[in-house]
């Protein structure tokens, strides 16, 4: 491999971090190569958290080609103890020249003390290299860090007519293979799928990554009654991953114990609200979760502050009906300029359907 | 101008032929250039129906210049005496070398005689260059020429979670400036624009065109019963375009001579269905119209093979609402799989929002 520039480095950095996608909850992705000369003398990626930092890979395996080189890595070093040692110790001894750096670290107490670190040690230290795509590749993490609280992905899938499904409930396939294979892929990396009792009762989904690699996340279903199926391939098979009840105060006790028995865990929240849910799963903990539910949860979900980012796939047909479901149904706002807007758009190809990805516009509790 | 290709004097002739957008009823947009040794000698277009065509324009720019000369023009030229003599006997009066055509003519009655003229006088023919732009450009002509129905286009503007009014009907401003002004530019080609008496209720709109530059298009309003309100723009200033009302059997008599007394014409229809209007419309002649119509008339008008070509523009914006209005409603498909597909879709950015168009499978009322 020929790099010419540091954003190609970068790149590379950003496809090793891509390899732990979904396994490194809580911690971020991240992907570290020491340069020589020109040349790629050690790479590495932190695989899961427990486990060395991507930095302490690619030193190992640059070994004394780390003298007098360049480090890249996408994430500022940390530059305390954890559960392992501080990179920027590690860097130091190493007697690396310059670091090239994605981005600083999101978490405000410790951000800026590792460059800090390095540059007192006479290391050259250039930060801010593909730091829009650092960024975007990390936002989850960053959300967590700054907030606390889980960073919230709204998917759905529609027609050119918006509609999620017909006006009897159903949805097989609005989307080609090509987007419900990037979905799956949106699941391999979330930590929780959330859904409400609409969609089990419509859909009897499975939310597992089937058509993309990665693991299952979580399961969760929010119901405020219970009023759900005594089958549902959710709690008939867990063996693919858990799932989770929240339910309130009116949930049904009979269903609640039946749910139990198979094993599904019960939480019962004296409010069951999206926001409540987060916070309960931020403990897990969940990073991330995607919200793949209907149009009334998401409603809830996108008003109480618990969706950050929505991604919706469009499908060039139409299947009209009055009737028909919405991706975001609820009360909605009265007037137009009222509406959510979604900002830093993108818009791309996806088989035979677009995917539109955005984010809503800051609101305090983003 | 220097042209290096075919292709580059087609392209030409498409910015010529655009010169008449919107003007020349029932005729197509036609522009052509006259090439002689790499130079344009004589450029032309057809600026409206009963003017010179133009390759005539074109050939009288270029005079003796002609002699030897390549003529590049997007649609065949013709063979017969309408109410100009034939371009093909000019073209071989001038001397021409060759001809450049970017589509044969669509009327399956005299589709290649043009082109058979002009072999047969020796002149070298290539036709097919840029074939599918030309095609596109005169769409409607083309359509109109096979059937002898107007080209319908359905035009909507709906925000990301597929909304084209709030619940409480309230939809000004889904689309940004840009968009609107290509929804202008899409008015200043039809000949007409249709909405429903629904649509003169909640949006009172004038149906004009303001953002763009051309010429205000036939206003045509579909209305049952004639509830309609007694003061609505459309009515009331009649200076921009003339409005025409359709009803049926059960529209309102008195309502009817209110809108007469105002100058409106309305016509009674045995059965008033989108196919009927647009039976009454090609008359006019009507090439083209533009339904702007809510989800009711919407779904009406594409079931029942009034809508060749589906124009969307999605607003990046969450407005919410389970009753908030959606672009095709009446009963809808019950499964999705008989969701009527596009085909040939096309996305693009247009200021803050994306304007998707795709055209309806074949089907044999198309």
């Amino acid at each position: 491999m020929v790099a010419v520039s540091d954003e190609d480095w970068m790149e590379r950095c950003l496809a090793l971090a891509e390899q732990a996608w979904g396994r490194t909850t809580p911690n971020p992705l991240v992907g570290a190569v020491v340069v020589n000369d020109g040349l790629a003398v050690g790479e590495g990626f932190h695989p899961k958290a427990g486990a060395p930092h991507a930095e302490a890979f690619a030193l190992r395996a640059a070994g004394d080609l780390a003298r007098g080189a360049t480090l890249y890595v996408n994430l500022e070093p940390c530059n305390h103890h954890g559960r392992t040692p501080p990179c920027t110790e590690a860097i130091v001894a190493a007697g690396l020249q310059r670091v090239v750096i994605g981005m600083v670290d999101p978490n405000p107490i410790v951000s800026g003390r590792g460059l800090e670190r390095l540059r007192t040690a006479g290391i050259e230290v250039s930060v801010g290299v593909l730091s829009d795509r650092c960024e975007r590749l990390n936002e989850a993490f960053s959300h967590f860090m700054r907030t606390g609280r889980p960073f919230g992905v709204l998917k759905y899938a529609m027609t050119l007519d918006g509609k999620t499904a017909t006006r009897t409930g159903h949805s097989f396939w609005i989307s080609g293979q090509a987007a419900r294979a990037r979905t799956h892929r949106l699941r391999a990396f979330a930590d929780a799928v959330i859904v409400g009792g609409n969609t089990v009762r419509l859909d009897d989904p499975q939310l597992t990554v089937r058509l993309a690699e990665g693991r299952n996340p979580l399961r969760v279903v929010l119901s405020r009654t219970l009023a759900l199926p005594a089958e549902a391939r959710l709690w008939l098979d867990q063996t693919p991953s858990p799932t989770l009840v929240f339910t309130g105060a009116q949930g049904d006790p009979q269903m609640r114990s039946h749910l139990e028995r198979l094993g599904v865990e019960v939480q019962v929240l004296d409010e069951l609200t999206p926001a409540a849910v987060l916070e309960k799963l931020a403990s897990y903990p969940c990073v991330s979760v995607l919200w793949e539910c209907g149009g009334t949860l998401a409603w809830s979900a996108l008003t109480d502050g618990s969706v950050q980012k929505v991604i919706c796939f469009v499908a060039p047909c139409l299947v009209g009906g009055a009737q028909a479901y919405t991706p975001v149904a609820g009360e909605g706002f009265a007037k137009m300029h009222a509406a959510m807007r979604l900002e830093r758009v993108h818009a791309e190809p996806v088989g035979e359907d677009w995917m539109w990805s955005g984010y809503l516009q800051f609101n305090p509790r983003n």
